[in-house]
């Protein structure tokens, strides 16, 4: 009998893991494929370490803007592939490692839920059954594959690939068509365009990058164009088959051959196959339907990460999966929706959190927006020979706290997270004010931008 | 007759300037060199263009082991000064537009505080005399320059370099000895070290750096030691001349001949010649006393910046201007000196705040210090194929809240501020746990050290 049963090793469920049996519950996870899930083993980490050796590879080529010049500059795709893969597999095993130090059970299975009887709820897996007092289901996200004509062929014979099978391309294509330009879209475009590929990205929607703050998204995707990548948006894919993809816009049908198509329209909870119904477990579109504390509509059922359909990010899965465990442990706790930080890791970076210019148009809110160019910034300007980045910050018009920050440029992804600070503690204009920033940083601007 | 006349341009005095107009103060400046003082013109921003040519010839140097590889890489000096140049040049001008935008009037001359009289006080600027009601004195800094045996013929014939002439060099050496291993030195240490001269660095103390905790020195001294420069701790120049610097150390006198010699053992506040002796300013070791409000002994007389000796930060000479003119403006304001951050641009970069392993013993603070490996970033691992980065947060042990956060490794110096924030409004581990930081970032680990 164990305290607590965790359905995936993913962000939500390692993290959670980690700190219940830190706690001292006696606690098991089942993972069917690998710890760390989709964000370490397909997702975050692997796409990080793909996209370094693409910056480095950058570099050089604009090296000369700053006096730094070379000859014969390569890219070994294979040797990326291979060390991304050392790198999975040490973070991987760094994780089975912190799990064995707080004394958390892993078994390797596929779980489902059975039912919930007298003793607890019980697990199948493998043919074995496991019960617990307490469940958490962190089953994670699948890549969404629509009925597209072609698709699930084109995925069986290579040519098209999810996030998961791009990462291990056995040479480098040169043609490559996105499909979708979401986050995963725009890194794995990003690092395709550096290494010399030709790139389309094909997109459904009047912009790339989702809900990013609109003129932010204009811009990557300006920057992008400037680098060759193509952009088809309001674009509908109509088949994926043949070594083409096919779209219509405007009316006009539109076929691109290329090496490979890589899907990444979106990921949906995984929540089939796990035995919700078994237990009465309340889905919506296909989502565990949780709220802040991490509680389902079961008693003693908590979900956390992705499989809630909520946001989708390997940080909220990391945040989500603590707040349950909290709550396991009867110290009250709740996450914040509103702070949470996102980050696409293209070169500009992109990162935002809170409101968007566009979402307090939406929700009527009375707000302003200051857009601030990061040229106010001595080492934005002594390291971006080109750059034309900005941040943008949304305050409250009644209280002047701060509700949004939108950046695009270098080290937004490290800055933002100061961002989200200010957002979650509601920190007013005039409290940013009073704080000391580094000089010369990037960072900075978001201070100057409170005296505008 | 002004309301306020501010000697100096540097950090301190053009941003307090510039939110002195912006409120309607009838402001001038007067500066006798450029605008932008000691940190734009020859100190934080040349420094950080000259680093990030240096980082993109080491990203060269490096690429093979994330699988970019380069042949015939080289860095050319002289376009790195031009362009080093054309930074300042922009970023001076930019000054001078945003003085003007917020109408601060601008002089060029030396100036000196001839007296108070009924109108106010009196400066005099190549012959001109100017009134006004109140002053601010940000005078900067200059380098330190100690009796050392042919220095000044030394720093004549253009053997020995200050902070100023370094940033001009017309060539690479192929040999220079830094004499100080404080925050200058060290940079310049690391541009040389980078380009492929022989660097050796004398220090004094017996460990390089100054104040920063200790373990990150010495983590960074072995980093660069490992890269060829050579340190010289715990030793005593007694002489520059004949293009050598001669040492003791340990009893034991040593020469060392170079093409230059930098020296960077500090910087004395510019108080002489300003006429502070006319008002009769407080000084004390060539400081002008301030308080946290910016207040000198004299009323209507406040100083900003390098000139009260304190914290010789561009920063905290940016805050200190602004607390000036907000208590100038009746809203009273004063710096808090215990969360300001402080950067070492390295590769690593060092970045700190607040309390160290050393400050808490000497002060007797009840305080607890965590380690954390920023090996526990996914990211770190993915860019970092040698890296051996930390972050050590110091708690507080009776109310838990974060004293000091100190980092080496990368994006240390724009991860820093948030760290500062939470130093500044007393976090508490547990507000931290709470904050949710985008994966995978390096500034993550902070969070994860709060559940250590």
């Amino acid at each position: 009998m164990y305290d607590l049963i965790i359905l995936g090793g993913g962000p939500a469920g390692y993290n959670a893991a980690e700190r219940a049996g830190h706690a001292g519950l006696k606690t098991l996870v089942i993972e069917e494929r690998a710890l760390g899930g989709v964000c370490l083993n397909e997702g975050c980490i692997p796409t990080k370490t793909l996209l370094y050796s693409a910056k480095i590879f950058d570099y050089a080529k604009h090296g000369a803007d700053y006096g730094v010049t070379f000859a014969d500059a390569k890219i070994d795709h294979a040797f990326v592939v291979e060390r991304k893969n050392k790198v999975v597999k040490q973070l991987v095993s760094g994780v089975g490692a912190k799990l064995r130090k707080s004394k958390v059970e892993v078994v390797k299975a596929t779980a489902s839920i059975k039912e919930r009887n007298a003793e607890g709820f019980v697990v199948v897996a493998e043919g074995k059954e496991y019960v617990a007092k307490q469940i958490m289901i962190a089953t994670g996200s699948a890549p969404a594959l629509p009925p597209i004509e072609g698709l699930a062929d084109s995925l069986k014979s290579g040519f098209a690939l999810t996030n998961r099978e791009v990462l291990d391309l056995p040479a480098l294509p040169k043609t490559i068509v996105v499909v979708g330009g979401g986050v995963i879209g725009l890194e794995m475009a990003s690092y395709f365009n550096s290494t010399g590929a030709k790139v389309y990205v094909v997109e459904m929607m009047d912009h790339i990058a989702g809900a990013v703050d609109r003129e932010i998204a204009n811009m990557l995707e300006k920057e992008y164009a400037s680098r060759g990548v193509e952009f088809i948006l309001g674009a509908k894919v109509t088949s994926i088959k043949d070594k083409a993809v096919t779209y219509e816009k405007d009316g006009k049908t539109t076929k691109i051959e290329a090496d490979y198509a890589l899907v990444s329209i979106g990921r949906r909870p995984r929540t089939a196959g796990i035995g919700c119904e078994n237990i009465g477990l309340k889905l919506e579109r296909g989502a565990i339907v949780t709220d802040e504390y991490g509680k389902t509509n079961v008693p003693g059922v908590w979900a956390a990460g992705d499989v809630n359909g909520k946001s989708m990010l390997a940080h909220t899965a990391y945040r989500e999966g603590e707040v349950c465990i909290n709550n396991i442990l009867g110290k009250k706790d709740r996450i914040n929706y509103n702070s949470i930080p996102a980050v696409i890791y293209t070169n500009p970076e992109v990162a935002s959190v809170g409101e968007t210019t566009e979402s307090i148009k939406e929700k009527g809110l009375d707000a302003s927006v200051e857009t601030v160019t990061l040229k106010y910034s001595g080492r934005y300007i002594a390291e971006n020979e080109h750059g034309n980045g900005i941040v943008k910050i949304i305050t409250d018009n009644k209280h002047h706290n701060i509700i949004g920050v939108h950046m695009i440029g270098s080290y937004a992804s490290e800055i933002i997270y100061g961002a989200a600070m200010m957002v979650e503690t509601e920190m007013r204009v005039s409290d940013v004010q009073k704080l000391v920033f580094p000089h010369p940083t990037v960072c900075e601007v978001i201070r100057e931008a409170m005296f505008m």
